[in-house]
């Protein structure tokens, strides 16, 4: 029998990497080998949890090889934000907090998907179900995953499963919350050395939306205004990938950690559906100000889909 | 907020069936309110049980109308086996054992799916998860969904988990598993007033593999050559189907429950696939043996999905 692989989906967040480390952990603990990967860089975020918990990143693999008998993904579905040869394995396993979408297989298998903020949130309650202990290293992993993800519990993705699990896991931890998911949050959104191709890569996802291809890129930081003085080159990173990618709208979302807003930047032929979808005028720079929205995945995928399927 | 229903696949067999039931009630001990229905007439084989527990079937339903707030699907996720009006609707919460197939949503939701035997197994697992106790008529339903699907514990398709779950209920409903399970199963292999058009549509599922749209209808029989009798009825039944839905295949499946073989009939343009994915010659009567095949699941789906993909 080859060997199983875990990982979750392209330009890996921290959710992504914690929750494919450990629940790697957690099948050998149960029995089962299976190996952790990555489909990306590691974030400058993610870098940091992984430095705190003295633990190393998964291997990077480009695409699934022969030698590997099934896979489990964690923290995504859709096929075009998975392996590029996604088509070509056996999936075991999804582990997922998403919208399932663009998502088959030819045979039953293990599907787990909550709505809850996190994936970790999900793999916290599985050691409970096993009675599997975590280790001080992988509470912190989880916790960080959660932190990233809910903005450290105010993103409205955050439910009362991943505040409560939060809470758990920095206790097992032995970390501070606050103080500690503020200096991950910020250790993230330290963009200074980012150029702006890294700048529309570095978080972002692709969505299929009726019949639409939309790329959404997110990078968080604690003054927006900053990334902003490089727009002339971000908007030509997001003109490359819109003709190399065919896509009818990329939107560049960069959120203000502290005051929980977006500032977004719209461009492609279908760029009116984001002034439709949030009721904003894009101004003469394409962009606008998104009050209170933080999370792609409630705030900003399901108004646009509503949006390009009505 | 308008009401939940919960609702298993068209042409209902008895997990579907039992797990609706079972999973409203459940949902209403947990404090969520959703009431059952189902998609289709009752076969002979769910009346047998529910005459036996006492229960009465859910409320059959065309369609959703307006007064639902959101769905729950059991035993089932691929669209076209599911409500006509599923596109319009929020899905909540999908329970299932089958592979995922053109299923999707707009927004995050309870997705769990697992690779056993049967819906019933898993909704058994999540009685004990939530502390519920089965009632004596609860416990009946699901260890016979578990009977039925798994043709009392004989099918491939049938899992350890299966088996104990099986033995488990079987002992809370107080009845010997045996006796009882060969008694269901020949309750719903009793054809004699079936019609020929009965034959083709009680358990039938539409399916698409790569392009091609097909149906496989299953009956199971004490004696499959009694089914027969009426081939050319049947075949006149499956050639109107064919045209009215544009089918490519059409694999009528009679499976006999004694000797777990099936004695299949295939019309249609594509009907060469089944040659191709069981290795047999069809005899002039377009009708081929395939020993030990009892499962459409697990025997015949994934045999003939290759065929078409490939």
């Amino acid at each position: 029998m080859g060997k199983t692989l875990i990982f979750g989906h392209k330009s890996p967040d921290t959710d992504t990497i914690a929750s494919a480390l450990v629940y790697a952990d957690l099948k050998n603990t149960l029995g089962f080998e299976a190996q952790p990967a990555r489909l990306g860089e590691v974030s400058k975020e993610t870098q940091f949890v992984l430095d705190y918990f003295g633990v190393e990143a998964p291997a990077y693999i480009e695409k699934v090889d022969e030698s590997v008998d099934s896979v489990i993904l964690v923290d995504h579905n859709e096929f075009q934000q998975s392996v590029d040869n996604i088509g070509d394995v056996r999936i075991a396993e999804v582990i997922d907090h998403h919208k399932v979408s663009n998502f088959e297989t030819k045979e039953p298998l293990y599907f787990r998907a909550e709505p809850v903020g996190c994936t970790a949130t999900i793999l916290n309650k599985m050691h409970k179900e096993n009675g599997v202990i975590l280790s001080k290293e992988n509470a912190g992993l989880l916790l960080s995953a959660i932190i990233s993800d809910t903005l450290l519990l105010k993103s409205p993705t955050c439910t009362t499963a991943d505040t409560e699990a939060a809470h758990e896991l920095a206790e097992i931890a032995g970390v501070d919350l606050d103080k500690y998911g503020l200096d991950m949050l910020k250790s993230g959104a330290d963009l200074n050395d980012k150029s702006a191709l890294d700048l529309v890569t570095m978080d972002a996802k692709e969505f299929k939306m009726g019949e639409a291809k939309v790329q959404i890129a997110q990078v968080n930081a604690v003054d927006t205004s900053q990334i902003y003085k490089a727009q002339t080159a971000i908007e030509k990173e997001m003109e490359q990938k819109i003709s190399d990618n065919g896509l009818e709208l990329f939107l560049f979302v960069a959120t203000d950690i502290l005051e929980n807003d977006s500032d977004v930047l719209a461009m492609g032929s279908a760029k009116g559906h984001v002034e439709k979808a949030f009721d904003v005028t894009l101004d003469e720079n394409n962009r606008a100000l998104l009050k209170g929205v933080v999370s792609r995945k409630k705030q900003i995928v399901t108004n646009l889909t509503e949006e390009f399927t009505t």
